[in-house]
């Protein structure tokens, strides 16, 4: 189309597509096109907001690598990655949450029992559930990948002063689709604010926090994966994480258990004789 | 709030606003956040679209150089530099079109009359033209800056071969607002299509050609600078130029003028035996 105006610049990209486009690329470059166009003529934006948009991109492409992914982290604290995670969900199942940027791969083994805190101080947290179908019966066999902050706030890729699978571990539920493993409670954090992505929460005047959380990729034959976290129910954070990743059905207590009662059957059994803390958080798995 | 859910969440992001943060940052980006989530809704958008966008996002930082800019590209394919373009441009004056990637600094100075083609071969083209304010009254001093390809398709920040300095020009308009130089007839070109947004034209079926196109930016004491481009009215990719710049009154005819008519006062005058086209594009500018 020769004259583009800007009431129908829409229509004209729209126009742009070959016949032959595939039908879903063409919807979802469509849609695309016609929200940015909407955007930028609702808040009529303007030649310097437009640079301060190209100029954002490009610093965020030039901090990324393959352990700092600010693309990733634009897309959590916009709500984007958490919305995505929203519209996959299964009523029925356990909650989806945020990846994030931290996982690894190649987790090393967990036993049931197991303890993941190596020889970090803190806090004890007994950490044991089920995971079940839909129908309520257990999953034999399922695979968790967990992992977690250590109690300096930083993930294993964050933190040089830490083994690449220091608290990530992988476990296999038993024949009654039970968990259970030892580590120190979780720490709230912040997501890294000194790019781009902490200038627009500077901006915008909110803070780079989460609440304090174990994640978890749980997987079995039959039924959809599931990523997702757990929270205690007195972080601080909890009513206004920065990346939007918390469902009320994520929300645990976190008990205190007084001091001579740590269970049998665990790696520490014996070896934690002052008060420690219990969470339990089954996972329901949806069917594929 | 605690529990985010994909009907909330646009809600949730903009209960994180902090109290004084400054009003136009709230507007654009409550309004982002907004047809981002309706996008995403929209079109249900799948993890693995998600991971695609993530990916392109990545891919274009890590093409973007300072010659190389992939998030401009990115913005002019959807249509986003053009609207902004129309957003800011003024009815009364002639209409603005995309500054692109090109445009170098501190071009030499193109005395009226003067030549912009230097050794390059092809076919003469003479422009000239009057720089006039919204009353028709011409104005004398005004500052044009002028660029276009070589007859190879490339800018000289493009191509090792040229000066940086080539097809580059910058005049002053006399007393009565005129300018007049001599270049050859730019060409058809292609943005560049190696990258991400290559990838983005190919899957929605599109090509990446541009009219051929001169570009000027005018500016004048007291008057709004103009950012546009002047386009033949034969080239084949006027109704689909890939990056929307083309606009009713930036079109014109290249006439063709027969063999010895070439006029006096130009540096090529006694030098052009054979016919040579020429265009009239006059440019009128808003007041400040």
């Amino acid at each position: 189309m020769r004259t583009v105006t800007k009431d129908n610049i829409t229509d004209v990209f729209t126009a742009y597509f070959g016949d032959d486009t595939d039908p879903r690329v063409r919807e979802v470059l469509a849609a695309l096109a016609r929200h940015i166009h909407d955007f930028a003529r609702e808040v009529n934006l303007t030649h310097e907001e437009w640079n301060v948009g190209i100029d954002f991109l490009t610093r965020a492409g030039d901090i990324t690598t393959p352990e700092r992914q600010e693309f990733v982290l634009l897309s959590d604290v916009m709500g984007l990655s958490s919305l995505v995670d929203m519209l996959h969900s299964t009523p029925e199942a356990t909650s989806s949450s945020v990846l994030g940027p931290f996982h690894v791969s190649n987790p090393p083994p967990l036993a049931i029992g197991g303890d993941m805190k190596g020889d970090f101080e803190g806090e004890v947290l007994l950490v044991e559930g089920t995971v079940r179908d839909t129908d309520g019966a257990p999953i034999a066999g399922a695979k968790l990948d967990i992992w977690q902050t250590a109690p300096n706030g930083l993930y294993s890729s964050q933190d040089e002063n830490q083994h690449i699978h220091s608290f990530h571990g992988l476990m296999t539920t038993d024949e009654n689709g039970r968990y259970a493993f030892t580590t120190v409670r979780p720490v709230s954090y912040t997501v890294p604010d000194d790019g781009p992505v902490g200038d627009i929460l500077r901006a915008a005047g909110r803070h780079p926090w989460r609440p304090s959380h174990l994640h978890y990729i749980a997987s079995a034959d039959g039924h959809k994966t599931l990523v997702t976290e757990v929270f205690p129910d007195d972080d601080p954070y909890l009513d206004q994480d920065t990346v939007f990743g918390v469902r009320d059905d994520l929300v645990m207590t976190y008990v205190e258990e007084p001091a001579g009662s740590f269970p049998d059957g665990f790696d520490l059994s014996g070896k934690v004789d002052g008060p420690y803390s219990r969470v339990d958080f089954d996972l329901v798995l949806a069917k594929a």
